[in-house]
């Protein structure tokens, strides 16, 4: 048997510990395993290479990935799921592994639908995924995050400062809820319920500075954005020294931290037992702390939200 | 109202984090809320502070805790339970935040049976409360135990040698688990299955070199222990320079990670709640990606395993 | 005798751990130490609070400073600096030792000149203070910056980008010259001799695709800018996808590395002999590893260039 | 021309990035360079590859050493070094640079009185070798020690205990010393003048008990050692609970400096520049701020010492 692995879209700290499990589950089956670079577009371009055991020792701890990752505009077009799907047949593969967010398990679904036998592992630093509580490369983007907001804050601090810092997330706000919570923020914008409330947070400095705070600490979704302009806004109404950092693409490398390792070891193992019990066309997930897996057009189908709990909490800590 | 909180039994990074959230949940509900220094142990002697909002701002990224913490010979004694129920009451407490492990819970309980309102909140690195699937300061430990293992595997392999890394668990091997599978170590020696195989070690260093390996690590519980011997044995055997280092203390402290912070401000917050509710006699847990609790007695009476998927997951990544 | 302490302009990692220094070996001597808040704006408004032994313990390894700092307008008018000079003899200072950037030497010149006995230790993380071979706070700037960008090439390594990272450093490049060669960059563009030579860059990154190299990185320095224009220019040339990240503040703030808190300790304490001796007017510096000192307005005169070596070093290790 | 590359004895942080610089500054001469595997024992086996540009990509930021490392029984004898010799002249080396501390550069010393032209660069993390005030590694590991004795300071500080921590350095105290410091700790026992003044520490525990201290660090260096014995005579005395932790091999590992991977750059830069101007039988030396050479012999006679005013500022930060 023959089993292809690819990663697809933003890379995510622990998608190389997702492909060591691949492989090493894979071989321990007696099965081969390709290693297919670039995504679907090395899908598309045939940009394959035989994985072995030795190929994947000390890649537990390496950030980004060693299969590389793309975009695919092709594979959007139905000419192009065509010709991966032929691609994936002629390479022989029994079944094709695919680490990456929503927009790559799309991709994979549209293959799954013309007969290729997929699997789908969640590695995005977003948490964005609906049908599991956990994707690959989150802990260690929120951590690599909220240590740097920890620097932030110690030079917020001395100089008595209003700090903005963008992190990432588009639709999803789940980074900057971690990262606003772990760093014990004034305020958080999230992409889900920001209002363009610039008021509400000039009448929080305001406060803040009353009740004696040296500084205030602002963390805002890259869905929100806008971070310069609301620091001269902030400063314009209140006095207050404003300035606002963007996190940017730092977010997205550094060594996995033990969860993500963890995480994608597990979920790894998982997508070749799934395999070699003749299941495919199916996500692997994290549910109710064990890992699990879901048919994949109902894993897309599903819906996720920010719970009610994590918002009622925020106010109860800013005091 | 008036409520004390405590911390005890060997510390763990995130302590601060859920003094803060108790104490500012607290604030929040309009009552007093006191600070118990060194766990039971400041609870008899009456050193106890009044905490304030400002006293817990900068703490949440702090490693140890702000209150200090002891183990009570005293308090294991009818007598010391007595007169610690006795102060409760004179300190006029409605209710005490017990913020430990399980050796911390077991004097909660006799408090509890006293007639003293105590709420529990699992603060562990070790990981083995039953009732619940994490404790605060276990992903701090075993991130920093991993990254020390990393740099443990440079020299390790720059040396071809074969290194064994003890970390702490005395009766739970979680830490070595999750240490060990995230830095791809060969073998993970823990206490609830270890069955003095020094021979199958020596065979697996023995097929590691036969199969190309560089180094080899083994890590190793400390209720397994003994690691300076397993290194001499093994050396002996293989012919292979063998090393043991024991990790010791530097895994309780340090900064606590994202994931510590938040369960330890999602738990403090949860404690509150419940005081509010009027229900005590409970303790925090994280049970299926939700903050619950569960009734004191019961939580001590539930047992926990490493399950078997993990021990099954091991020798397919080892290959 | 009664000494003051303060910091004043950007802060820098290493700041506390001269503070302390200052204070515990002054306090040594039997003097009285006070630390004066916000640099010369609390010199102006009489912030000052009275400095103890345990007041500056465990802050040896905390990021900002505790004396907090800023920039003062008034300080910069003639009648700004007679009335600090004055608020000088009004506390009763026999010394004050101001820790900054050549700015707030300038400061504390105008100060000497009105016969205040001043004492200047550099901190800034920009090394651009001309008579000395280091500044507290460099260091931990670099390290800082370093390790954001080895997170940055990890991510654009796995999507074969070019990426242009902005680092701290208005007129002096040291900042980006250490990251640059630290990380293994293919371009330095710094203050210098920056030619705006975007051709060359354009060619630097066909250069390594057609080498076989999978990412290109290129550092540039705050003074030069532009990075985003940059990164559009290179790529509409290129073809090759390219992105900027301006790392900011997070460059200012952590724990000081072990090289910062022991100079900032040695000079610190350098200080307190200097005026223990009675010489004032002076500025510590570091040279030909010793710690030494000089005339404060010599030491103002002084000119600084990064030297030839580091230039011709560059193109040698690029290939 | 032809050169080798080797490193040999104890590994180094930055040993990579000297190698990096070595080979890519003799590539851009258009020399061939040859990797020596496991030091000298590689040089009597023939172990050796070649080296690329492409080969030494990414090694920067890596601990440890690509071309491992050993120590050479055989080298010591008479014997070996003939042989070793005469596989210099069979592989056609015109240069052999050798990456290590003070015994390996006595082994190099041997083969450049048997015509052998050696360069030797100082490698260790021990800080041990006379002739330069920087040898590679020793930032990292001071970095690496002080971070995990924050870590355990922590932990120390909750339980109001004493800790002694071990740290590397048989015969020289540097380690212990700029832990010490940069670790504020009370007292730093140093092989260099340690007089088992056991009398000393358990006064200094008690004094700082008397003045509020609630924790007491000691900084042990491994050619003090016996730290668990201190560590039971100073509670056994004092009554404060008492522990000792060897921070051991981790010590060695981890990802270079920015500080590491400059000097070693700088330093494998000059090397080919020495090799360029027929310059050999030379050490590599970081003195007053600048990148010299000695004379292989002189510079194995010189002498160092820690300097009086290390020793004459640490009473002065205790208080």
């Amino acid at each position: 048997m023959t089993i292809g692995v690819l990663t697809s879209g933003g890379d995510a700290p622990g998608m190389n510990a997702a492909i060591r499990a691949v492989v090493r589950a894979g071989l321990c089956q007696g099965w081969r395993v390709l290693g297919i670079e670039r995504g679907y577009a090395g899908l598309l371009s045939g940009d394959v290479r035989e994985m072995t055991s030795k190929g994947v020792s000390e890649v537990i701890g390496r950030g980004g990935t060693i299969l590389y990752t793309a975009r695919s505009e092709e594979l959007m077009t139905l000419g192009g799921q065509a010709r991966a799907a032929a691609n994936c047949r002629d390479m022989g593969l029994d079944a094709l592994v695919v680490i990456g967010g929503d927009g790559s398990f799309r991709g994979a679904c549209s293959l799954a639908d013309l007969g290729i036998p997929v699997i789908g592992i969640p590695g995005t630093i977003d948490l964005d995924i609906a049908c599991t509580d956990y994707t690959i490369g989150f802990d260690t983007a929120v951590n690599t995050a909220m240590e740097a907001i920890d620097k932030i804050r110690d030079t917020s601090s001395s100089h008595e400062r209003c700090s903005i810092v963008e992190v990432m997330g588009r639709s999803a706000g789940y980074i900057a809820l971690y990262c606003g919570i772990s760093t014990g923020a004034e305020d958080i914008l999230l992409p889900e319920n920001w209002k363009d409330d610039v008021q509400g947070l000039i009448h929080s400095v305001l406060e803040g500075r009353k009740s004696g705070k040296k500084h205030n600490l602002i963390i805002n979704a890259e869905g929100v954005g806008h971070s310069a302009e609301l620091a001269e806004k902030i400063e314009a109404a209140t006095g207050v020294e404003s300035r606002a950092t963007i996190l940017g693409y730092l977010q997205r490398g550094g060594s996995p931290t033990c969860r993500d390792r963890i995480m994608a070891t597990r979920m790894g193992v998982h997508a070749v037992k799934l395999i070699a019990a003749g299941q495919t066309g199916r996500v692997v997930a994290y549910k109710n702390d064990d890992i699990v897996d879901f048919e994949i057009h109902e894993a897309l189908a599903m819906q996720k939200h920010i719970g009610e709990s994590w918002l009622t909490m925020l106010p109860l800590l800013k005091r």
